[in-house]
């Protein structure tokens, strides 16, 4: 059995820290890294890239909404053209870069509210399976394992993988908890590993209504910027190593 | 004979328009597209690189520093592994976006302070070389006849393409006159295209001080920007024509 | 009978011009200047504030959602506490640079999709009530005649003036006709001049369905950006004049 | 005996954390807040503003070049007249948020690569000068002891708060000793408060090279975003208590 598991990284900005990627990147498989749009600049995406490299981790394109004031979580209305032209434009950048340092991006993960839009609105959905599509047809989506833009990415015959969230608990029809909900964190992170790795194993997650919901995912997500993610990180990672699953990136050498 | 024509394009930001492009694009070879961090934003990009493949015209990256608001013409102070990452990530950007149209890149020509820079100071020249080479060797650099980027170019094995100013005038040492100097600009096209010839076919020009200064170029720079940039456009490529003289872009199919 | 003209100006951003303030400025009484998060900068807030004080035009803040490349002109949800303090900042940068001039700010009038949200979004128009309030409570408000910007700012005892827009057109239940709508915009000015006319004499206004609408409003805005912004506003003007309608400030000496 | 010290806050922007504003409020007097040009936001500026207000602590306005991503630390031309007008917009964004919290501000103080430019430039000097004197001649100007700004401020008649600087060492000729020199930096924070009690006493300072050289100053500067900036606080504040040395802001009720 296998599994891998992502992390948001490169989130930095110029003199501002933030996220602990270098304690975080031996317990991941995969890094979404931020393009310059809601965080990251360039010197941070090269420097990202070049730990990503020296840890094997599968390198993905995190791009979001023009909005670093409110880091990409602010919904706004945007046309699906230029919404098109800003994920060409990032996805191409931070693609250039890896691969001025010799590695290929694995796949494109849409960050905050752009993550959340395309859940729900097929135009968002389609402006992104475009932009994918346009700059390479392999690279890889990561989404819910339902939505507007696991349906469009499908319809194209963009390769999927389908995340689970290892610290948010989920409703009985499938979505997250929304944060506003005093339950939607996970804080306890045994509690977390063990069931990640009934998701893996079952493929079941017990909803906050006590439903054993069925579930499948290619891809676990840990948030990088939580104050706990490095435990989360290395608890999950041990557990799925004593439990003989491996932990690799979707592209597999 | 043959040379190439080359004009920035592509500096429109938003509803924000600049320039001529669709008129001037006929009569040029080559572009040079901002790429967002002087001027320029992804919707303009694309439709710039649209335009310029329907034209059949060369597609080059206009990289600049970070500076929006001073269109790109103010020197700072620039860290060289901050300048190189700026470039690789404008450059990819630029790349990925004609790649995704299905047309390659022919060319980097720095934009503003920054091709000014690269004249005379040779961190920067070479952070402008590290970058071109790190992301495809057999871009061209389009720079001055002389200076530091030309010889840091050189020396790393980068092609080149020397530009030569219509509507600019020279210095008896071969620099163009500073923009402060009443005369540094020509305003009468049809000296300016007659003196082009001149430089194609006798590989001179006549210096403000009266000097016939030998110069060599492979590309003639017509700045978009300028009021009566269409009328240069329109009289240098009507005057080479008539010459049998052919413009063409550096790259030939 | 006096009535006032508002029109959005100081929209330049660094070299990229936009509008004819110049020229327009001859036939207004009110001028919104944007603030630097939507368009203009400080350098273009300056030129404008001069020009407006030489033509003796009130001059009024024009703040908006941060948002330079979609112009404000797109909804985003933003915090009421972040828009609070992010009105406050523009509207104290404008208000400082006018009082450098010697000159006193008349009024604020929120751009584009803020100006929209206000009258229907309670939360963002008691933040808008609130920063104007925390300023200077005699500041005016310009907004609709109706809606939730308008109730809150006579709650909290803030002066208002209500807008008539010269070159929209009215649905029957007093909203402005949705700019999708063929028949949004009134492209005849000398029908728009009358028609204004009659707004002020008759306290009424035809609609698209024919009815005659009841509406009171203490200003006329003009659209700066449109092409034939000039010519309405020099139509207008002059048939008011003839009429013996002084356009003149909300605030008058 | 009294003396004031001052530290840079609110360098915080969005969800980007900076600085222990917190920590170090009580045992400062002045404050600089930085205005949103090189770092800070608007709502950032209020909370600090807040902040100050509650400790007691005088505020003073921090601008900087427009950079960013640079930190506001990077030398760059700009044109006299942009800088004024980019002055005027911070200053007075800071003080009218300022205001709205019912409290008034008590200096400028340049930020990074606008201070050093500001000794050694008249040009600049004379900007930043202008752009106080058209706000309100009251406001006092943070500076080193010598250099433009002292110079052209103290001819215009703007009162001056010399600076010197706790954790920075001195050259024979008075000027800073540059951050390149393997001793620019003091870490010896009881060594460093020893220091400022004798500049405040005995109006010296021993210099790199042995000397005593002559010094005044009426404000201590501490840098907020040193890793030890608390000790330095705390250990400086202690001592000159210990000494019956006032710790005042400038502007004494």
């Amino acid at each position: 059995m296998i599994i891998d598991i992502n992390c948001d990284m490169g989130e930095s900005f110029g003199i501002y820290k933030i996220g602990n990627d270098d304690d975080i990147f031996p317990y991941i498989s995969s890094t979404n890294i931020a393009c310059g749009f809601h965080a990251g600049d360039p010197l941070t995406i090269l420097h990202t890239i070049r730990k990503a490299k020296k840890y094997g981790v599968a390198i993905g394109a995190h791009p979001s909404l023009p909005d670093q004031i409110g880091f990409g979580r602010r919904e706004m209305k945007i046309d699906s053209n230029q919404l098109y032209a800003d994920l060409v434009y990032q996805i191409s950048a931070l693609k250039g870069i890896a691969e001025s340092e010799g590695v290929r991006i694995q796949h494109v993960k849409p960050h905050g509210a752009l993550y959340n839009m395309a859940i729900v609105d097929y135009g968002v959905a389609e402006a992104i399976v475009k932009a994918v599509y346009a700059i390479d047809g392999s690279l890889i989506l990561y989404t819910l394992p339902h939505g507007a833009l696991l349906q469009m990415a499908q319809n194209r015959g963009i390769p999927v993988a389908r995340e689970f969230f290892i610290d948010r608990t989920y409703l009985d029809d499938g979505r997250l908890t929304p944060r506003s909900h005093p339950d939607a964190m996970i804080k306890d992170t045994a509690f977390a590993a063990r069931r990640a790795l009934k998701m893996i194993t079952e493929k079941k997650v017990e909803t906050l209504g006590g439903i054993a919901l069925p579930i499948e995912a290619e891809t676990l997500c840990i948030h990088g910027d939580e104050p706990n993610a490095l435990e989360f990180a290395k608890e999950v990672h041990q557990l799925l190593k004593n439990e003989g699953i491996k932990v690799s990136s979707i592209v597999r050498e």
